[in-house]
């Protein structure tokens, strides 16, 4: 019934939501849940010089998908843009409705 | 002074927010902690389906009530539900105040 | 590329955002995100009680600057304030940003 997953966790711009939502599912997150956030990042910029609130979005995978969706927030953001990206292992309930097929 | 816990974090629509925090009250977790966010479960759906925005609950609690809430979620709304949970360990500051007397 | 780090997550009033904040800062945490959230705290006091909302601030560092924290924390707020504090263990993409120099 429980199943051990990684809770992979990105902070990011607001407008970069959507785009971020669809490289998860990509990958095979089959949800997500959206929090609204604001933030001050490591290079000491303030909320208010990134346009807007930013957005947490956290998805429940397994180790491989999340290796995988860390890798492509690299590639695809960090050199240019305000992501903030970590994982945590966590025991979903139910949780194997989480896995890719 | 710090404490092993496990962090207990419910996603569920908005209506079903005091019903859940009764159950976790019910096993003896002392204090609960409410955001709102939005989500798309795993069956799809998206937000503007649920009728409004989802909540998340979380609460600190020894491992024996953070199965046993879990258990309760489980037969409780997991068949009729979009309700998400999961465990996270964590070091909780003065983390003894949580436990069940 | 991956960094293993220490989540610290801090619940306070929200009249203690900034005294907080300054908290996590002189210790070296180099960024911070804020979420707006309710809470009951383990005294039972209703979030009503609370004269508003409350603030949940993460930071991500080192487990010696994490512990640092949060024996400041204790040492600053614990006997006169709702402050709730916990620690994570977590994988950070490009972690190494957010360790002191």
């Amino acid at each position: 019934m429980k199943v051990p997953l990684t809770k992979v966790s990105i902070i990011s711009e607001s407008l970069l939501k959507e785009e971020v939502i669809e490289l998860i599912r990509k990958h095979g997150a089959t949800g997500h849940t959206l929090t609204k956030v604001e933030g001050e990042g490591s290079e000491g910029r303030h909320a208010s010089d990134w346009g807007g609130r930013n957005v947490k979005i956290e998805t429940l995978v397994s180790s491989e998908v999340a290796d995988a969706i860390m890798k492509d927030l690299s590639d695809e953001y960090f050199e240019d843009y305000s992501v903030i990206a970590w994982l945590v292992e966590v025991t979903v309930l139910r949780g194997d409705k989480f896995l890719k097929k």
